[in-house]
């Protein structure tokens, strides 16, 4: 209710979700890895299902995952690429 | 309800945020990592979309982001700049 | 409603917040940060708004900020000066 | 419900706050703060407003405040004096 | 109700609480810290009211409290004596 | 409800603890320390009660308790053995 | 609600594990802990029971159990394998 009053004529956060589906994301995560692939899906908690997706660590490739679902309270950010 | 009746003449914290739709804002994370960008969308939780992001890590710019979601549960404070 | 019995003739905590309000208060958060500034506006999860900010670590002031919001959840204690 | 069933002929916790008001109490929070002072309001979510309060570390008093809002989810433990 | 029909003809977990009323528990809680006393009262979060309570730390005994309430929170494990 | 629709022909996680029931099952906390003991009671927050728990840090027995009830959000996973 | 919205025409991320049914899963845990077995149930809460479990840290084989659960706020990632 508070951001429908606040935000009624702007789009709400996880919209920016909506558009990025089936396209490259960057995940943070809390403790530093990060995610690269393809976002396949999400719901309300953040929960993701990334694609093809890359682990990296201090921006160095560390394992391959073919599909990954990663737990919405590890997430610090997600940037469409 | 609380807030209600406490706040009743007042505005209330999210409005910040309304005021500062489509501005410049600095955004202070957990573990010290900060953002400063355009505010484009937030929600009650504090999840926030920054568009033109500027990571920052002890006053460095360590990254730009087109556009970025932030997960509201890792904010320490929002300021408009 | 538990408070309600245990409390019903004296204030409830979040009352001392709409006390300050437009007054100068001292805000410590978890990790040690703290803020000076006037209380502008809270919420039922401490959510503030501080006016004429000052971040101060380890006694220092760090940074001015004219308005920042601050996450509830960061907040340690809050003290009308 | 649980403990209305386990409890029903016996006070609960947060009764022990309300036979302490206006009296002097030991607040010990997370990270090894201590609070002193007399315990004037609280709430359900252990929220307490502390007057006269003194803040120790290791024992030691290391601020004094005239009020002081506590947010419950940082307290161990509470101590009528 | 997942518990009610798994569960149905044994005890829950705080009806161990209630058995223990009155009588002498160890309560070992996040970070190391025990507490030993009579246990008085309890919630369904785990708030207790412990009386003729002894910290410990490490197993030696630091302090001495007459009455003291537990946040629920911060309890790992409860052991009658 | 969503666990409903996948999971409609199999079993849910905590069916598992039912099962186990009255068995010498194997509990991992954060921080590492593990219970072993007889499971004779859970509820729906994994809270659980252990009959002839022997506490272990590294895999070394460090304290033996007739009955213990662990709350459950310290819980990383639990074994039948 | 939200996500309904945006998300109607794709699948939900707990889908993919009413995918991984009876498959090979690796698991992610926050602190580095790795599960591998074949995932046999889930809940929303991301709640696990996995088969034929080995216990990994640091890549390397610490544990065998037959079945574990595995409580779903220790989880960073599950990943079909």
């Amino acid at each position: 209710m508070n951001d429908q009053k606040n935000n009624n004529n702007t789009s709400r956060p996880l919209d920016a979700l909506g558009k990025a589906l089936n396209s490259q994301v960057l995940i943070k995560l809390k403790g530093g890895k990060e995610f690269r692939g393809a976002l396949q899906s999400f719901d309300m908690h953040m929960n993701l299902v990334i694609n093809d997706a890359e682990e990296l660590k201090d921006g160095e490739s560390v394992r391959r995952l073919g599909v990954v679902l990663v737990r919405g309270d590890n997430i610090v950010y997600i940037s469409p690429e």
